[in-house]
């Protein structure tokens, strides 16, 4: 009885947390979204609402680049990771609009993706299925500037997702990298990993509207270098399908990776996949 | 006005929360532990409060598997993550003690990490630093059964790390695969995903007592096999030493992994990776 008094009583001192299942969601949705323009995001907050996602059912962080790019791709999922409490964490561009599906659609097409393949982790509406003999398959599920009305009809497995639109759990997280930066491929970063650990990425039918049709800027040669650069080292042997690219990455990444380090990974970092910002070293 | 009455309405009605720079900590420290022995466990907190880990500074998880593995080495950075508020989250086994460094040392010893390499990951107090010719490198700095008394008087940049202690920040966090389980080489799986995201793992001279040498059971064999298979395909050409192991990854990899889509790496997981009481996991 004393030992027993005296075993509770640090315990107790140090206010123990005795964890003895998974975490618990006070709400559904968590939706995450780099909003870089107010207009843009409360046109989709509203279009949320009148589709159901609710105080009740949803939250929304906004990580606010609206004056500034305080974060970028590959910040948001680790950044709402620590900050949501939903079951489901949303990842969406500002520019997406809740004109078709909502809320009891989007809970339907997860519980039946659920039943399909328990261990799905990645959930999006575009993505690549595979890319051989030149031919490039892709499984699309949006209505944008495109007009294409491409449409999926059950859950399609795909090795890469759209960044405009996808949902992960909470409690089968999987975080971006920190050696790739910027505003192109952070989805199709995050199915790597994904496909890493064991998970696996689907496109769903789930409809919305994505007002973009997708943005190929001055930085996307460079994010793309270093995508592939990091990847093929990973992936030797793999072609890779984006919906905005194609990957052959064959036996390159072999011949880098051969009796590799981690201090001469640290140098490859630095010389080839690292922002010239962070290491202050050109590019080759 | 009116316009701006309206924008703020909705995000107001929602309850947007706009997020402008990285999470806050209310704590420096989460220490989160695998709780098979109370005895062994009160051991370690008696011990943490007695060098300083106060609830001022820390707060403590118990993954508790006092009756039953209600979690195993890789469920628990991924169950705290969601939980923990520290700044730092601390994965020890429940039968360290804290027999000579505490709380400021521990600080003190992140900080010149990360003077050192603002880009760590992971650091603990053993891990491989390589296996090249045939030769173990190791950086140990833990006083154990083993009675070496084994120190390192600097960081040391390590490719593995040994489950006993180890920590992360919760701000740049790593998780553990999927499709790996049980008690042996989650640590070393950790590090496997934090040099794929680019992070770097390294051994500090922080000093405690583990009153285990290592426990090498019937799951051993199995767990070692799962690993090799699964790292084999993502390392091709790599060595890599563990505290309990070595390997050698070759070509095999190569071979299995030529031509891989998202299909075949689920059908190779069932075949060679997939512990066979995983084929009916719920989702939670």
């Amino acid at each position: 009885m004393g030992r027993l008094a005296k075993e509770q009583e640090i315990a107790e001192r140090l206010g123990v947390r005795y964890l003895t299942g998974p975490a618990t969601h006070s709400i559904l949705f968590s939706f995450v979204t780099l909003v870089a323009s107010q207009e843009r995001y409360d046109r989709m907050l509203t279009s949320a609402l009148a589709k159901g996602f609710t105080p009740e059912n949803s939250e929304f962080l906004a990580l606010d680049n609206r004056n500034a790019n305080r974060f970028d791709g590959f910040d948001a999922m680790r950044r709402a990771l620590v900050e949501a409490r939903g079951r489901y964490i949303v990842f969406t561009h500002d520019d997406i609009e809740f004109t078709h599906d909502g809320a009891a659609e989007l809970e339907a097409r997860l519980d039946e993706l659920r039943a399909l393949d328990p261990d799905w982790t990645l959930a999006g509406n575009a993505g690549g299925i595979g890319y051989r003999r030149g031919k490039h398959h892709l499984a699309v599920h949006i209505d944008d500037p495109h007009k294409l009305g491409l449409r999926v009809t059950q859950p399609e497995l795909v090795e890469s997702l759209d960044e405009n639109f996808f949902v992960m759990r909470r409690n089968r997280p999987v975080v971006n990298s920190y050696d790739l930066e910027g505003f192109h491929f952070y989805a199709g970063d995050l199915c790597r990993m994904s496909e890493i650990m064991g998970g696996r990425s689907y496109v769903i039918p789930f409809l919305l509207s994505h007002h973009s049709g997708g943005t190929v800027d001055e930085a996307f040669p460079l994010c793309r270098s270093r995508f592939e650069r990091k990847y093929r080292r990973y992936f030797v042997g793999r072609n890779l399908q984006m919906t905005v690219a194609e990957f052959r990455f064959g036996l390159a990444g072999m011949c880098e990776g051969w009796g590799e380090t981690p201090k001469s990974r640290w140098d490859f970092l630095k010389r080839n996949v690292y922002a010239p910002e962070r290491s202050g070293v050109d590019d080759t």
